[in-house]
């Protein structure tokens, strides 16, 4: 068993089966992924609303890697254990226009700084997230040849924005090319399931994974196994849901997202951009039902525990 | 405050704002909904899986009600907190031919006998759900006139299946006509999100509610809160996920279950259509991220604690 890093520089911004392994692993090794945040730096801590729009698209969500996992054939999968997510300290919300499930009702940027700790994330005064860290981006190569972008998620995994992928979760990824080409990036401390304004609490993280091997998985998409509960971090004062109700899911989902934003205003006094950046980092999306056709229920939850 | 009966014969199929209410209450009162099962008794112990398709249509899921709630106007929302629900002892889960998220992948009938206690739900040897009851159909009456079908659930709430409206949960429905009329009926002892083969476990139950009234409450779909945890009487030995991931919600939904199929019927013996079933009543859809355009990612988790 080795242990090995991908320093920071060696990233990309896309997938390519052809772009050379930064190291070649064996099944069982360690490696340590130095992973930037989603925006390569191009948000700080001194970002402004206004400077949100001119992020430049072409740097994003750089992904450390690849990694050749020596023995991966097509039809294995390569297994990806999180051992630790080692923080840095602040992280970045987003709401960038064009981008987010709302991206419609919410035409201006918007910005916000969290800072967080291994413990909690100090979303506002008054509204603190436990810290529950993972890399939103893991992902082998595709075996379609040229370059991918890195923004939607495949067969081969990538940009999954699975939050409960934290410490300890192992996640199997199907091969498509020799060797898979693993990459890893888009590190958060903490999201809610759907990532719904677009961004999560994007932060600089040192990753470090035992990567293994399963030949013949026969796996078609990602899979992945966990010990812990989804939401035990924030149960413990229990839940308030909206729903959307109709014959598309991704209408309900927004239309469950529009009333959670409009119940935090009306209860806790957010405005509505930094509602939305909430929902994005602390709300669940759940389907309650997908069969009593022709309308399916889409539900939002919202931890009462973030708050007071 | 009163106690009062809607008695098990005073049930309607569908929604009809022209129905005569069976019972007035004043906010605050409690009522016991008796309520049949799915099938309005079509469906016994005696029930083979090829009885399933002979199932007549226009008498499933029969509502009890409808309750006139003094003072509901447009505007307010009638407000349900779940009190009790008792048992029958046993339900059936029934993959019907043309319902259920994988219609297409199975034609043939299945059906399926699980016994219940207030503790469990013992689905196969080796197999045993948390017993957490609820009522599929929770809603009032729409303000369009003329009979609307029970199937689909709609801004006024009914058929939402949604499996946290267990005891202790309050549940908020908008107002559409004078009164409300308030009607409960498809009381489940065990269902994952999402309900995905088409049916819980299918069970008669007496239910136990206290009928608020919040004025102006200006909700334009139900809402709900509940004290507890979503998953926390099935998290203790974590959970297996399958993923689906594409530009569709809906296919991205039926990729997951496909996968988690497989998975099930490999890891422990089941055959697809049983395992199918047990989906149903335990496995739960969650949105992962709907922000990466322009894929998504749906995962299906199941809890392991339901095993062994």
């Amino acid at each position: 068993m080795a242990f090995k890093t991908i320093h920071r520089h060696e990233h990309n911004f896309g997938w390519d089966n052809s772009f050379a392994p930064a190291l070649r692993v064996a099944p069982g090794d360690e490696v340590e992924f130095e992973c930037m945040d989603a925006s390569t730096g191009q948000y700080t801590r001194a970002t402004t609303p206004a400077d949100v729009p001119a992020l430049d698209f072409t740097r994003v969500n750089p992904v450390a890697g690849p990694v050749f996992v020596e023995g991966a054939e097509p039809g294995d999968a390569v297994g990806v254990e999180v051992l630790d997510l080692q923080e840095s300290g602040w992280g970045w919300t987003a709401s960038i226009p064009g981008f987010g499930l709302l991206a419609e009702d919410f035409p201006e940027p918007a910005f916000h700084i969290s800072e967080y700790d291994r413990q909690s994330v100090y979303f506002e005064p008054g509204i603190t997230l436990p810290f529950r860290p993972f890399a939103g981006t893991v992902g082998l190569a595709p075996a379609e040849p040229g370059l991918h972008s890195i923004v939607p998620p495949r067969a081969v995994g990538g940009n999954v924005d699975i939050r409960d992928l934290t410490i300890g979760a192992r996640l199997w990824l199907p091969v498509q090319i020799a060797g898979g080409l693993l990459s890893v990036g888009d590190t958060h401390a903490a999201q809610g399931d759907g990532e719904v304004c677009g961004t999560a609490i994007e932060t600089a993280m040192n990753v470090r994974l035992r990567i293994t091997l399963r030949k013949d998985a026969g796996i078609k998409r990602p899979q992945f196994e966990m010990d812990g509960s989804p939401t035990r971090h924030v149960d413990e004062r229990g839940y308030y849901a909206t729903t959307g109700i109709g014959p598309d899911l991704m209408e309900a989902a927004k239309d469950s997202l529009r009333d959670m934003i409009e119940h935090i205003g009306r209860e806790y006094g957010l405005e509505p951009a930094l509602a939305y950046m909430l929902c994005s980092v602390a709300v669940d999306l759940r389907i309650s039902e997908i069969v009593d056709q022709p309308n399916w229920v889409v539900a939002a939850y919202l931890p009462k525990a973030i708050f007071g």
